[in-house]
């Protein structure tokens, strides 16, 4: 994996870079729409590419791992192959699936041991093996087998939670210098900083995390219920501390108005679940506002869903009535039409934010859109 | 709406037509799919056209009165806007869900009182009704209101109702007459032979039908429990009575076996449920057999879903293990995949027997392929 940093904004921190991967190029800042089992709910892999622009997408180590399984997934020859999908994948640790979702789990030394949420079987995560399912679901970005300690944390808590990540970060990196890619293409490691809302801990964890020399850098422990002053000013201080050259990755953020003041703050890459979740729910985001597509109000409002020429084609084509009509209805289409949307959106979003970057008036840009960003219709 | 009969098959009653409508052609024999409430579930609109390659779908005249609403539909412009479908639309005329959905349904002479099965409200159904909701709609084809008797039904209820619905088609055709489209372009009303399983009944009603002189006549009355050879025999009657210059719609049938069986006695137009519904439960029909995506067994089937060229792209390039994890953890394009399967495998399939027909050998290709079609995978 590579990453060229092409611009540094001047009245931000924002920067346009490329990370070339052997599935392809992704520009940065990127979202990344999140395909939990194998799939971005609801939307073909096909429009993926072609509506949402997708350049990556992400795998949840977790869900894979129990469902369809290693074997499956080793027989299929990789997740790229399983679900027919020839882009970048990153996959996660499964870390924060075990504290957020599995039963009964423990945390030692060695990893972490927990009953799966779909049928109570026992399982251990460690950085070995959770570094061993990626290898065996073979995405090009994989993360280190980090603990993202809850919010609040006390600083004890949050310091001794950031020391065993710290020591699981050498096993990650040791046990990724031993093994091999499983199917011929490269595998970059991306370690964790953690540290929680403390900022000396953050700043001595970037420093950790920066020495271990990894391809990139992601930030993990925010958007977990901290105020979202904490979220900006700890994204700042990361970003701050963690090298140039390197792309970072803010784990789990968030709404497009904290995605454009994260790339502000010197972030490349960003998941989350709230656009497509959101979108399940009847939420639409557009540059002028957010809309609950089950609100009446809509039902008679034959506009598009968004005539920008870079939303999805679908949104361009379909009216806010009609999408209203297939929320009202519970029809599939419904969530389908609206997380194409969304993911499209975001896409977009991501993608001007660049062209700004690079154009030089990204912090001008950035400022008129927020306003648009958060207003409710 | 013009229909131009170019074929018969020698060795059976097959026929290859064309229907052309303001929408555009439909190459016969034809299965449409079933777009109840503005949408057939689970497919983009560009999708039924490109991939499933859908010349006609149905929309339930029952479903969209309720919801949208025709005060909605009417300031939308039409169905074909409201959904952004620009091909022919077919709307039945409700009296089918009147008996199978209602509550608290009731018929007399004016027609049908029932109460909405979503929140009670009471309405009523009559000829006048149904056709004025139908215009409002705005389908190429629109479906006289007929009565449905169940299956069994007594000679006499049978006899009856079989009056009855000819006496609502008087006034079905008188409406039509007196009234105009509304959004400029032309609508053509089928009347619906009934009779239940009495061969008497059923020669009378077509005689009728076919005395009202309308662009095309359909088959109401079947798939409704009888045994599958008094379908055929009932089918094959019909068509041998109904005129020769105008299309035969075959209301509600059925698997692909049904679809050749009574393509071979007569019949040019279909629709059902059944490739879309049983595809949301797993189950694809394939030209080898069909198959049950919830088996275990396909898990570890790395074949193509379908290989033949003329399946939906995604069949062909998604494996059945793939389609067999999305049913397992139950994520939405299980079901978006398997009814892109059906939908498309049913139209060329269609395709293929107009082929035939027009090639001369229907009857011999029938024969070859019904065993497959039956097949349990």
């Amino acid at each position: 994996m590579q990453f060229k940093l092409h611009h540094t904004d001047q009245k931000s921190d924002a920067r346009a870079g490329t990370i070339t991967t052997d599935h392809g190029k992704i520009n940065t800042p990127i979202f990344m729409p999140v395909g939990t089992i194998g799939t971005v709910k609801g939307v073909h892999q096909a429009e993926l590419k072609e509506q949402v622009k997708a350049q990556i997408i992400l795998g949840n180590t977790y869900h894979l791992y129990l469902r369809p399984g290693m074997e499956t997934m080793e027989a299929a020859g990789g997740l790229h192959k399983f679900m027919n999908w020839n882009g970048p994948i990153l996959t996660d640790s499964g870390g924060y699936q075990v504290f957020s979702l599995a039963h009964r789990r423990k945390i030692t030394e060695e990893g972490a041991t927990f009953a799966s949420h779909i049928d109570g079987s026992r399982h251990l995560f460690s950085p070995e093996s959770s570094l061993g399912i990626q290898r065996s679901i073979g995405a090009d970005i994989v993360m280190a087998f980090d603990e993202c300690p809850p919010y609040p944390s006390t600083r004890e808590y949050a310091k001794n939670s950031m020391d065993l990540t710290h020591r699981w970060l050498e096993r990650c990196v040791t046990f990724m210098n031993e093994t091999s890619p499983k199917y011929g293409h490269s595998q970059a490691l991306f370690p964790i900083v953690q540290g929680s809302s403390f900022d000396d801990l953050r700043t001595k964890s970037c420093e950790f995390i920066a020495s271990q020399d990894q391809p990139g850098n992601a930030i993990g422990g925010l958007s977990v219920g901290e105020p979202i002053e904490d979220m900006y000013r700890i994204s700042k201080l990361c970003c701050d501390v963690l090298p140039k050259d390197k792309p970072r990755y803010l784990m789990g953020v968030g709404t497009p108005a904290n995605i454009i003041e994260c790339i502000s703050r010197g972030v490349d890459m960003f998941d989350c679940v709230l656009p497509s979740r959101n979108a399940r729910h009847g939420v639409i985001y557009t540059r002028n506002g957010i809309m609950n597509m089950k609100n009446a109000k809509w039902r008679t409002d034959f506009s598009p869903i968004d005539d920008r020429p870079d939303a999805a084609p679908t949104s361009q084509t379909h009216t806010k009535a009609y999408l209203a009509h297939l929320f009202r209805v519970g029809e599939l289409l419904g969530p389908q039409l609206a997380t194409l949307h969304n993911l499209a959106f975001y896409l977009s979003l991501v993608t001007e934010a660049r062209e700004h970057i690079i154009e030089g008036d990204f912090a001008d840009w950035a400022a008129s859109v927020l306003p648009g960003l958060e207003r409710k219709l």
